[in-house]
């Protein structure tokens, strides 16, 4: 068992003043204590998107049509999205797992070019989350289920570190209603304005979220987070609880990742082990959600894009972090003292 | 002229909400503007780290001995010290100049393994400053002179990034004069502990600092920085101003490179516009001399090891930011209007 003190104790010994690089050196730990090695791998990774609509855009809670939600598709299947350039930059592998494209035309969705897409589509988006249940319970499984078979792939396939991460348009609700519920989130902080929501969208979309997370009050765990949850956000849950099992890095994206993060802590306690925080978004409930699952994030750049892309920048700083650790000089390498000081 | 408006408005159309990659647009903005295209370059780059010592630390200013410093740049040369890790995960090309090390055996450094390493000492090590002046003003010109050749190197050589860093035990007390002396940063601020001083360190550091300040304020500009300069300072000074004016873009590493910049642009106003911020130091006075330079910080890690350790962490993120804004699709090539919420 390689525990925190052994780390921190190798991590002293390297040829610099000890704690100087500070965070990197939480980012090495955190790999190692995870990985159980001094030595982690940071590669082969993999970044895993699920797509899925939301009923709850109907009711008005984003400044994008759901229509989007299927062009984004395409356009990260093709190469062109943000998630897709960072992930090639990083050379992290790509999939597109499409749990809830309400998408007219579905067969456009696989003329992809570039990332492995896989149609596992449940429903054609969730019902809207202001007016009944987004999901069945038998819904919420089987979203559950395909993350799990994700994270079981990415295991065979030999992947060291697995990102999650979304493409739906209006799914910071669902994550603002599961911020509340599973984190005590008060309302101003779970409720952002997600993709750009002007002040009116705001004010409908605090509003719909107080009044599902007080409708599910009394329901079971699971029952109460299928009633305000998402698609992808079910199976980007079943993915990091099945990875983590599973003894792989898991790292967080933004809010919309987070809210999945806490469902899999709940459903599988202990989770939060392997997960790493890449960034702070600008949603103000993500800091909450973050600081309740006992998580410091890396990157604070104010970014709000989802399609993974805040977990996609840390990778090379991951890499930056495992070759600190593995392949730097000790003191004793140099001849020079442990306590220069002394 | 490709104005800050010209690189907004593009990156507006990119397919993301607008804003939404936040401090990662302004890192590309910042490369698109220094290098007046939308398809900014970061490779090929190179860090230029110059190696010298210093007489201050004879009165005590340092956790560690002035011998430290020739361990060191043979541990770079040998490719174990962090700065060299890093180099080499980041693609980036690493030279070592050494502008004044005081080693005892300098043949030792020339064992030089994996990074190219030019012998351009000056003399070995400056001379006390808390006694007289550090430098005179020929070996100012001199050390100046050896950072312009190394700029223009870069040039010749096609870098289109570059970097600079330092090896030098000691060289944050003459950072912390020239913070006070060119950014009027209070003596409090300006003295940090460095690789990791005590507090008895720490005290005599301030008293040295202090009396050093007092003792140039009536000197010309140049005879005053020279009486509190390094040679390494000074060296990346001179790289800093002419690769500015030849149009390179300057990564800007931590607090003693940012005592370099504010040397540079006093002597050659302008430089600062070719600069670019990469993190903020624990050093309690890199945010004080970043700000009267202008420059916002992109990572803050709170690290302090120097070398030009942040530089080259946020090479990746150079990376990323200039993929994402030459390779991202934009609205019109989806069939999504630009402002989708209309």
């Amino acid at each position: 068992m390689l525990t925190g003190e052994n780390i921190q104790a190798h991590l002293d010994q390297l040829t610099k003043p000890p704690g100087s690089l500070a965070r990197l050196e939480d980012l090495a730990a955190r790999l190692c204590q995870i990985q159980q090695t001094l030595r982690p791998a940071t590669q082969p990774r993999r970044m895993v998107l699920f797509a899925g609509d939301h009923g709850v855009v109907e009711s008005g809670v984003s400044a994008w049509s759901s229509d989007v939600t299927a062009l984004m598709v395409r356009n990260i299947c093709r190469g062109g999205a943000a998630s897709a350039v960072f992930a090639k930059q990083s050379g992290t592998d790509l999939r597109l797992v499409n749990v809830g494209v309400k998408a007219k035309s579905p067969f456009d969705l696989i003329t992809c070019e570039s990332v492995a897409y896989r149609d596992a589509c449940i429903r054609k988006g969730t019902r809207d989350l202001s007016q009944e249940p987004a999901l069945t319970s038998a819904e919420f499984e089987e979203a559950w289920q395909v993350g799990v078979d994700e994270a079981d792939r990415a295991v065979s396939e030999g992947m060291k570190i697995i990102s999650c991460g979304e493409m739906g348009i209006g799914n910071t609700t669902p994550a603002a209603c599961l911020a509340m519920l599973l984190a005590d989130v008060p309302l101003e902080y779970a409720v952002g304005r997600g993709a750009g929501a002007d002040d009116d969208i705001l004010q409908r979309k605090r509003a719909i979220v107080a009044d599902a997370a007080e409708r599910v009050r009394d329901l079971s765990l699971q029952e109460s987070i299928a009633s305000v949850g998402g698609l992808e956000i079910v199976a980007m849950a079943g993915l990091m609880a099945r990875a983590a099992e599973s003894g792989l890095t898991v790292i967080l994206d933004g809010y919309v990742t987070t809210a999945s993060a806490l469902i899999a802590e709940r459903l599988q306690p202990g989770t939060v082990n392997n997960l790493i925080a890449a960034h702070l978004s600008a949603e103000p409930g993500h800091r909450l959600t973050l600081a309740a699952l006992g998580l410091q994030p890396f990157l604070e750049w104010d970014m709000r894009l989802g399609e993974g892309t805040g977990a996609l920048l840390l990778m090379p700083m991951l890499d930056a972090a495992a070759a600190m650790i593995s392949n730097m000089a000790t003191f004793a390498d140099l001849g020079i003292p442990k306590e220069a000081e002394t």
